[in-house]
C-alpha cells in the first residue's frame, strides 16, 4: 500500500518509448496492491497501471500470471492484461525491478457490498472458472491447505501474544479442518484465491474489473468461492455475518457454473479453511511487524471470529469471541 | 507521501453528489503532497484531485489558499483551483477532515531539470508574482527569517547528533545571514515559498501546472526566487551546483519581471537563507522521526552543503563538507 520504488519522469518517459502507447502526459504513484509499487500512467493515447514487482511477488511467477491474464482477456473476461511492447514482450525491467505496463480498468472497489454487487462478483468468478477450463499452466497454492500447519508452527506459541490461548484453539480448528478436507471429486482449476471486494472493480452493480491476481494458483474452485464468501459476507471485525450477501454471492456463482452435491457439502470446510488461512497469514504479519511501524497491521482475529460463525462448534473456544 | 485517511467508494460517491461533476468512475489514493491524503478521482465528466487535509495544514488557512488559487486561475495562471459545489462552497468536510475537490492538471514533475525547463519555471514564477500584485489577503511566512532562530534553538545541541559541530556552524551562518537580511526597498507579495521541481508539472519544456501552495505566504519575491534556485540548481546531495540551470531560472524570471539592482544584490543572502530554512526544517524532522519509521527522512545536510556553494566563506566551516 505504498510506493517502494520511485520512478522519475525521465526514466518513465524513456521506458514508454518501447511501447506503441503515445507519450507520457501524467503519472502518479498509487497506494494499491500488496507489496508492489504501482503508478497510474497517462499517455497521449490512453491510461495504464505501471507495476514494479517488489520482493513479495517472485519474478519467476510473472510469466504464469501474465499468461493467465492474457488467457482471460482473450475470452472477454474483465481482467487487466499486460501491454506488449513493440517486440511482443510483456515483462520488463525498470529501476532494477521486474515491471509490467498494464491495462487500466475503470470502476471502484466497494467497502460495503450489497447483495446485488455480491451476486455480480459471484457471477464474474464463475465465468472466470469456466474460461480457465482450457488453461494449461499450473501454479501451486503456496498458501493452500498443505501450507497451513507449517505456517502455524512457524508462528508457534507467539500466537498467544495476540490473544492468550490462540495457539491451542487455532491448532484444534486446524486439525479438525485438515482431517475433514478432501479434494476427491471436487473440480480444480486456476483460481484467484484472494477475491476480496478490494480486488473487484464495479460501476453500480456491474463488475468492470477483477484485479490483483498475484495469489492465483491451482486449487479447488469451491475454495475460491469460500475465500470470497469469507471476504464479502462479514463486517470488517468478523463479528457480523450478512446472509443476504453470502446467498447472493453463491447463487450468482451457481447461476453461471453450478456446484454438484459433493461440492456443496464440502463448501463449509473450505470456508472454515479460508478463515484459518487468513488468520495465519495476518498473524504472521502481526507478529513480524513492529507495533510502531507506519504500516497498518491487519487484525488477525477478524478472520478467526468468522470461523466461529461458520462452525458453531468453534464458538466454544474461548479465543473465538 | 501516503494516504492517511481511507475514503470508501460509498462515501466518495455520496460526497460527489454535492457537485455538478458527474458520477464516480474510478479513484485511487496517490502518494503525493506533504502530509495530506490525496486521491485521483475520475467521474463521468472529468478528473479531479481530492485532498483531505491532515494536521500539517491548518484548517484556518484553507480560505487563504483557496482564494489565492482562484485569483491565480482567474488570471490564466496554470494552478489548480478548488471546484465549488452547487452552492458555491469550495471547502468541505469528508471523513472528519477538511476536504477540497481540486482541478486535475496534466504534466509530470521532472527529477533532473534542464536549463530550458528551469527557464520555463522562472517565467511561470514571475508571471504568478505579477498576477498577485492586486491580491490583498496576506499570510505570515511561518517558516520565514524571523522563525529560523526559534526553530534553531528548538533543535538545540541535538543538531550535533546529525553531524558533530553543526550547532555552532549553523548558528554562525544564521547570525551572519540574519544580520545581512533587510527587506528595505525589496518587493513583497504572496509567494509560493516551496517551488521545488516536485511542485511544477511540465510537458516537455512547458509548465502545465504549479501545485502544492500550502506554504504560500507573504514575503520577498526574491526569496521565492532564491528558494527555487536552491531547489532546482543542485544535485540531490547538494554537492554539485548547475550554473546553467541557475542562470536559466533567473533569466527566465527576469524576462517576465525584472529585479532592480538592490534586489539582485540581496539575492545571495536570500539564497543562503533558503538553505538555512530547509536545513532547519529537515533537521527538525530528522531529529523527531524514529530512524526505523517507514517514512524516508530527508538528509538535512543536502541543504547545508548548498550554503557553502553560495557563500565560500561558509566553506571554511567543517560541517559544510
Amino acid at each position: 500500500m505504498a510506493v517502494y520504488t520511485q520512478v522519475s519522469a525521465e526514466d518513465l518517459g524513456e521506458f514508454l518509448t518501447r511501447f506503441d502507447v503515445g507519450e507520457l502526459v501524467s503519472f502518479k504513484g498509487i497506494a494499491e496492491g500488496v507489496e508492489n509499487s504501482n503508478y497510474l500512467v497517462e499517455t497521449t493515447q490512453s491510461r495504464f497501471i505501471l507495476t514494479l514487482y517488489e520482493k513479495r511477488v517472485a519474478a519467476d511467477d510473472l510469466p504464469f500470471f501474465m499468461a493467465l491474464l492474457d488467457h482471460l482477456a482473450e475470452r472477454g473476461q474483465p481482467v487487466p492484461p499486460a501491454i506488449p511492447d513493440r517486440t511482443g514482450r510483456e515483462i520488463h525491467e525498470l529501476c532494477g525491478r521486474p515491471a509490467c505496463l498494464i491495462k487500466f480498468l475503470s470502476g471502484v472497489s466497494v467497502s460495503h457490498p450489497t447483495p446485488a454487487q455480491a451476486r455480480a462478483a459471484g457471477q464474474a468468478m464463475a465465468r472466470m472458472h469456466r474460461a480457465l477450463a482450457d488453461f494449461e499452466p499450473a501454479r501451486e497454492n503456496t498458501m493452500g491447505v498443505d501450507h497451513w500447519r507449517p505456517l502455524f508452527e512457524r508462528c508457534g506459541k507467539s500466537l498467544n501474544d495476540i490473544v492468550p490461548g490462540l495457539y491451542d484453539d487455532l491448532g484444534f480448528a486446524l486439525d479438525d479442518t485438515v482431517s475433514a478436507w478432501s479434494a476427491d471429486g471436487l473440480d480444480s482449476c486456476v483460481i484467484h484465491a484472494d477475491l476480496f471486494p478490494d480486488n473487484v472493480l464495479m460501476l453500480g452493480d456491474r463488475v468492470t474489473g477483477v484485479i490483483d491476481f498475484y495469489f492465483a494458483c491451482t486449487d479447488l474452485r469451491i475454495y475460491d468461492l469460500a475465500v470470497a464468501l469469507t471476504a464479502w459476507s462479514f463486517d470488517a471485525t468478523g463479528h457480523r455475518f450478512d446472509k443476504a450477501v453470502a446467498d447472493a454471492l453463491t447463487t450468482g456463482y451457481e447461476g453461471q457454473f453450478p456446484l454438484n452435491g459433493h461440492e456443496r457439502s464440502q463448501l463449509l470446510t473450505c470456508a472454515v479453511g479460508s478463515c484459518i488461512r487468513f488468520t495465519l497469514s495476518r498473524a504472521w504479519d502481526w507478529l513480524n511487524t513492529p507495533a510502531d511501524a507506519m504500516v497498518t497491521r491487519k487484525d488477525p482475529l477478524a478472520f478467526w471470529r468468522r470461523a466461529k460463525v461458520y462452525d458453531p462448534a468453534l464458538a466454544r473456544l474461548t479465543t473465538c469471541a
